[in-house]
């Protein structure tokens, strides 16, 4: 049977007619080589921008429906536009709309979750031989709508597919050469990783590396798809996410991630009464902001009220606190922000049967008298809020002490 | 019942913010009105001039079908867009695709016909109150693929709608006011018509009228859809589209039209046998060229060969003459082409009633010392071809000898 391949390209790789043009060449090449191939694109360059834009001029608050229907249209240009090249380079290509490959998502606009991938189409095309071009970061709801699957989208629209038609591998192109052991733009000696399991990419991925989108990592790991992370612009091979990819011992850590988009929030005088963390939660929640870090303080003294801090994305900070005001109001609650905060985190599997990481990651950075606000585990993270201009400091140092 | 109007904008009608907000403003006030509204955008602007740009920067012959994927996408965003300024206006407004307006068409891609509008999902959302907005110029195959209509095509998705579900009139916005006995740029005292037959504007569209694509009022009066042509920028009525639609004693002529983007093609020593035009006429047309105007000279003398004339698009010359290339080397045939024509045409339905209109038309012309080349008359038109440079004497000699 010919082995299939899905082949994920990033707007930068197809931002210009030089670079969609080479995306086709190594498209057809890997048909070449044997493989039967669906490829999906993003929007080029800066097009989505452009269109919000637009919308902008336009409305406020534009309508999430009409936001899909107008963001969607950038893909499907790429789509077309390669499809062109690669017919001109003598093999039959054809370009689908998320919602003609197939791609059904429920009716959340501008962030759409995949329900289901009725990939037939695809599976006739590629019968009759033709190259698939799928318009990423998007699909058809349950409600025949338009809908789009939010920034980064593209990505899960590629492991959906391999999921559904059985893909050897997802090949995810972008502009760079694959995951780092940190951002190489912070730290010189940053190492390209040959590997990283699904727990690992996954943390990564919700702690500040760009490179793969978090819900895709997520997709990836459910269906057990293997992503192959590499650079539009080279033939050397990236980094392999998946389980059992490596078998050699690893170190305690794999990589050091960085953010410096969050904001602190912290609530005095909350009310020591049960259910408050959850109306507080809820309350957010229902407003669409994810909370990241939370930490609470036991009062001392009973009737003080507790104090609580929790981290959201910088460009939440608006909402969650408009959301939270009849609360605080009602419960004489006060509110103090912070916007100078970034989070500096270490992830690595190795971390399970090694003892002593968190205690050598708290000294590296006592060592470097940055001061540790907030504090987050997960089997296999170490996550520290610490001050924004600490950040690069902070990513250094873990680095030199852990992966140099 | 709630009366329904389709209402079609061009390009320029949305150009830029201000314009599409404008458009909404005037389809939320023809909704105020107590009518159901079904509005059919075209692109924004220069937007698919933009695209078949970057198609060309792609490839030198792109696909047709991936020329129709990308080319679509101009109206989705102009409808898109329109929908955020209407709902920002305090209605419900949803945009469509054509495949999702039930817009099906035949496969020939670029140049699509419409075979059946199933209008289904526009009823359910007008009987749901909403404004419904639909990406015009474009269809879904019977193959599913995206297909366009070729340029003008929303004025023919406009018609089609109104025709589907039986919409009081097919509003047409454009920049021009309407319908003009003259093109105003040319002839100064040119008068915007209050009523045109659909005869008469089937031959006006065919000789260089531009208001209204020719496909577009064929549908029109095939399916009995009364058109209202007006402009974007003013609320006065423009010029209706219909039979029936005035009483009133006509003159002789309705109109002067004109277009200069004819070229003459004369072919010498054709042998004197039966078929050779037939032969001649087939090949043009599987070449996909419109032949215009077609005369031939019985020879006087048997065996010498005729001669014949025909003009075509001066855009498809090049692909005639390819096309004719075989046969005429086959068969001797001398070829001469003439890149300087122009064709004044007048046109009415009172032709039929009064007759020397043909006379009045040769002695106009001849008077300002214009020579004929070709002539060719229908029931309610009389064209003739002329030296392009002399195009314009005639159009205005032949308005004020008719229409002031």
């Amino acid at each position: 049977m010919t082995p299939t391949v899905v082949m994920k390209f990033g707007g930068t790789s197809v931002a210009d007619p030089e670079r969609l043009k080479r995306a086709a060449q190594r498209i057809v090449a890997k048909r070449e080589a044997g493989n039967h191939v669906v490829a999906v694109l993003s929007a080029r360059g800066k097009t989505t921008d452009a269109l919000i834009a637009e919308a902008q001029e336009i409305s406020a608050q534009p309508d999430p429906r009409e936001m899909d229907m107008l963001l969607s249209t950038g893909e499907r240009q790429s789509c077309a536009l390669c499809a062109m090249a690669i017919n001109d380079l003598g093999h039959r290509a054809i370009s689908l709309t998320g919602s003609q490959a197939g791609i059904v998502t429920d009716t959340s606009h501008t962030k759409a979750r995949i329900l289901d991938v009725r990939a037939e189409r695809i599976r006739v095309a590629l019968d009759e031989d033709s190259i698939v071009l799928v318009a990423g970061f998007q699909g058809v709801s349950t409600a025949k709508d338009v809908t789009t699957l939010g920034r980064g989208g593209s990505d899960t629209t590629a492991v959906a597919l391999a999921a559904a038609i059985g893909a050897d591998v997802c090949e995810i192109y972008t502009d760079v050469a694959g995951v780092f052991s940190a951002d190489p733009r912070v730290v010189a000696d940053a190492r390209k990783l040959a590997t990283v399991s699904f727990e690992e990419m996954l943390e990564m991925s919700a702690s500040g590396a760009g490179v793969l989108q978090l819900r895709s990592v997520e997709y990836a790991r459910t269906h057990g798809v293997r992503i192959h992370c590499r650079s539009s612009f080279s033939d050397a091979p990236g980094t392999v996410v998946g389980d059992g990819e490596d078998t050699a011992p690893r170190p305690a850590i794999t990589a050091v991630t960085h953010s410096t988009d969050d904001a602190r929030v912290t609530l005095q005088h909350v009310p020591d009464a049960p259910g408050m963390a959850g109306r507080i939660a809820t309350v957010l929640a229902e407003a669409n902001v994810n909370i990241d870090m939370i930490i609470q303080n036991e009062p001392v003294t009973a009737g003080a009220g507790a104090d609580m801090s929790f981290t959201v994305p910088q460009e939440d900070l608006r909402i969650a606190l408009a959301a939270l005001r009849v609360l605080t109001e009602e419960l004489a609650i006060e509110i103090h922000t912070d916007e100078s905060v970034g989070k500096v985190s270490v992830i690595g599997e190795g971390m399970k049967t090694q003892a002593g990481v968190a205690a050598k990651v708290f000294s590296t950075l006592g060592a470097e008298q940055i001061n540790i606000q907030m504090i987050a585990t997960s089997p296999v993270k170490i996550s520290c809020i610490v001050a924004r201009d600490r950040v690069t400091d902070a990513v250094r140092a873990l680095h030199a002490t852990f992966l140099t």
